[in-house]
């Protein structure tokens, strides 16, 4: 990490930049608040640091052996000041700021009708962002894996009602990518990008969705630890996006005998990964649970642990449902949570400003 | 599991005792407030349902074949009514009650100047219950494994001072029974036994410790899955001590890398146990998170989660403990968590009330 | 499945296949030694059976619901055989006949010099396959990620070079794919295509490298439980392509302190596996373990579970491998190992044929 | 770990030992081949070395800081010499010596015919030890816990079948003590005393049965890392007693859907183990995997691995078990398994003399 001073030129920090491709790594530039850090990608150990300790414009040099650089908070304290955390934007709608953001919508899309109809009643429950899958990640070759199987027309139709239905009721749409050969078309139609959580380990998914420069909804593996987690975060900081909104979604139950729910959700990751990163995190409570008479406690909670927001899947009538009936919730059920949700948001934030 | 019919007299209950034993099981009698209703302990396939449901008094006779029975939501139903919760009840203090209960202390009693300090500490930042280890179970016989290590005498002396600063402060106080052979002694001295995570699967230890009688604090092994964890509490139930709150702990944690965190503190499982037994559950964060910089957060996701209290472990000078310093908070942390707790539960509870 | 009769005629299987694809699913055809058998890849729902049951050259038809059909052992019982397993052919190398085959090479392709001297020991170590990896999955973006990180020109340099070593050498070359965009190049220099274990869950790249009608061997996440393991191969038979190699290549451990191993290598797995498909299995126990002083040992565990071969990282001189130096072994080791495990293989087969 | 000199006097050994005792801590004397070894039981940090270091008699004094160190290989190496294992004696057989032991019978007791019956046959097969439970550990209060159950008297009458069997068929035999009140009366009738795996951080019933001085067969918990059992395994080294055969009996199993076995057995834990200590290591394949159908494969794999042992369950006709019918064997397959265990283990012993 090449920490530039305060009153560095451009004409500084590119030599800096050039040096550092002279030895055979990238530079990562990030121009911040207070001032210019350049973060190196690759194997740090090929770097003089002293020599670049002494570059024109240049404050410190150092190593940092950690996995993630670009993503820590080691790294934006320096540009942006301690503490700070980046707000991503999603159309007009912020995550990581003042108020929670709620994702919602159908697990599936699986018509115009019922996307509109989802989409108009999430809306109405007080959701900021629209969900909808076209190309679902299944355990069983054998199941329903979303309108996209269907073919490239029928995909492209699936993403434009996602489009239109997110125009008509002014919710910015979030659509799944499972494979690189989806991403121009996928990025063509949605708002945020998003790679599940059996794609995590996905590299070469991860530097294609990143290259599209459009924010992206990163979720955990369900067996990947925190440093694991954000280690793969940042092959989508590497490529220069760094509008990555990570999110927990339940990692594998431990146990014999019946474990009642389908994952673990891990909410001691939300200020965990806070610590260790500026990038907001979110929680998915639909997979992290597999059950819908869990998300309102489960929602309560994650926001109480600290997470800038929620991912629920909704659905007028959760029984009909192709993909994971069990774990949508009625539009009632999620104004209930979203209500409750926002009271323990402000609550904690008033607590914290009394606290601090 | 025998139903009795609401007017059946104290003779048709005691003639279906007598019965279940004819067949080698043993009776658990729940006299609720709606009606009573007979558990039976033991293989319940050797059980002639049909004759029993003749039997004089009876209403019904049912086979249940879950690992848990007298603990279920289930059993309690029929006595107590649909959604009836347990109210346990540790000296004057109610767990499970109308407001969440802490329980506070150190680790391990190490002096009785640090005790009193911690205790009187404890109590002004609003905690109802005295925690502290004279018997630690220790990962490493090479430890320190608590006073009572030193021999008996050493036990009961500080087993004194933990009940003599429950006095003091008024606050009823619960202590870790690690072997047999500490039950008759801490029983003596505690208004609650502890049985730790590591001996959860402890049955004979959990039997013994039933027969006192007292309040049983039983900690989730952190490898167990829920319906282990019940199979496991039912022990203590058969003995016909029912006053069993049950405690989430931390389950091992997953994953390559750094996990940040010392264990998985596992908070669907606070839903998810209240679906399944009548019990309270409380969490605790402090072994959950092994960090004292989570404290705060997962305390205020515990409780938001439904949960009916904490126990946090809770020091003057962390730093300074010999046991688990690393996630013990001041009592000022302590205050400031309890008090934003409260807050949350009491909106949680008033959002119920207008849902429900 | 519809399971034909011994004398159908190819009139009446594509009649039945014609049925199958108008209710929207498609036909799998497997004609083996005694009769053919249709599998129905999708949703069997929608599969009106006992309309199927009455089609002329129809013997019987019927729902399977398991999510892998097509490589279960009840499929090919039918068609091949009650205890048939499948033998993959790479090059002139059987994986599953009756010697256990050895795969090795370095962990990743460095030079044509290294790769060279490598093919040449593990050649004369007794060896069948060479493998190394040009594309490599690494958990640290900021790590070495093979040459084909390099460029696609760099890539396919050194996708020949070890093209030419198998020439030279006389070994069948497996190579990982780990994105979609490198299939095709892959499948032009490589005999036996390799899917990782952190690409288990990647269906797209499953579809795509089964499509290139080459042996695939596949490689069991570190997460993944076995029906999920089998699960996902059924994606690539799907394609039509079902010369896979299973690979067991360790799961994530457990348990507190340290584990020793990276990975904890369940060799239950083999038989387990075996006996829910006819595929053949392999082990990988330089992932598996992580250390090289542990390859004899669960070398020869392996095939004495049952493995049809294993997957051996070997390096002239392991200290100076860039990836994974600490669990490569030398060719001498290899020898060794290759030469104890074959006595176990011949050991237990007699065994076996005398039980039989 | 104070080392003494070859020619050290008992007087310059008891003057260390008394001089570690002033400083609180233990001593363990281990006079072994080469010279004698003075481990230290306690917290090392409170040892001023140099002092030690300048005893009349002393060559070496250094810290160890693992929580195993009496029964680590460093610590056998200086009294034993590098790479001698401990011979454990039950009776007149010797585990860890040159030849596989196995260990086979009943999983639990159910009266004197069957156990007689059971006996005679495991003799015959070539078992060397037999094993027979009369306490049974149980996930569920309601199932059968062994005749023990019953009441002392029953306990003892079922105690001394299996002394007595063990006698008639020149069997030593084992058995589990499961709570702190049964040491006393099983080891007055068993030859070895174990200790299952729910109960490996049971650290009280590991103190109370190593006073025994008994050989003690300890169990890896399914949710223990090594360095765990290690460290709990040094709970019975340090009451004096090292005759400790080691156990691996399977983990916790990962992953969503089916997992078709119970447990994951870690045989990679047999050769790790044997590095980290000089305490011979035996594998329980029936409950490693709780099927039968797996024994046959999972021995040979687990001899193959380095196990000095197995323990095996084995019944004449294992559906009318009471307890664990589904992973018993027949004593004809216990034959097959043994018999191709002792081939494996002489040619792999052949393989190592011919290397080494």
């Amino acid at each position: 990490m090449i920490i530039m001073k305060t009153d560095a030129t451009q004409e500084q920090i590119a030599e800096v930049v050039k040096e550092i491709k002279k030895c055979g790594l990238r530079a990562d530039v990030s121009q911040g608040k207070y001032r210019t850090v350049i973060g190196l990608v690759g194997d740090e150990t090929k770097i003089p640091f002293a020599h670049f300790a002494v570059l024109p414009g240049v404050k410190e040099a150092m190593m940092v052996e950690t996995p993630y650089k670009l993503i820590s908070r080691e790294y934006s304290k320096f540009s942006e000041g301690e503490g700070e955390g980046l707000v991503v934007k999603v159309g007009n709608i912020e995550i990581g700021g003042d108020v929670p953001i709620f994702i919602a919508g159908p697990c599936a899309v699986e018509s115009k009708e019922q996307l509109f109809k989802i989409a108009e009643e999430v809306k109405k429950a007080g959701a900021h962002i629209l969900r909808g899958g076209v190309f679902k990640p299944r355990s069983s070759v054998h199941s329903f894996q979303g309108l996209g199987a269907a073919g490239w027309e029928e995909a492209e139709k699936a993403l434009d009602w996602l489009r239109e239905a997110g125009k008509r009721f002014k919710l910015p749409v979030v659509t799944e990518i499972r494979g690189e050969a989806q991403v121009d078309l996928a990025a063509k139609y949605a708002d945020m990008l998003q790679i599940g959580a059996r794609n995590m380990y996905n590299q070469d998914l991860l530097s294609k969705v990143a290259k599209k420069n459009k924010p992206v909804l990163f979720k955990r593996h369900f067996g990947a630890g925190i440093e694991e987690f954000l280690s793969f975060a940042e092959y989508i900081a590497v490529e220069g996006n760094k509008n990555i909104v990570l999110c927990e979604r339940g990692i594998l139950p431990l146990g014999k005998g019946k474990n009642y729910t389908r994952y673990t959700l891990d909410l001691a990751a939300v200020p965990t990964i806070q610590k260790e990163t500026y990038l907001p995190v979110i929680v998915d409570p639909s997979h992290g649970t597999g059950r819908r008479d869990l998300i309102f406690n489960m929602s309560c909670a994650a926001i109480a642990a600290g997470a800038s927001g929620l991912m629920i899947e909704a659905h007028y009538n959760p029984a009909e449902a192709l993909v994971d009936a069990q774990q949508a919730i009625t539009p009632d059920e999620l104004k209930e949570t979203i209500d409750a949700c926002q009271r323990i948001h402000k609550l904690i934030a008033s607590e914290r400003n009394e606290k601090g």
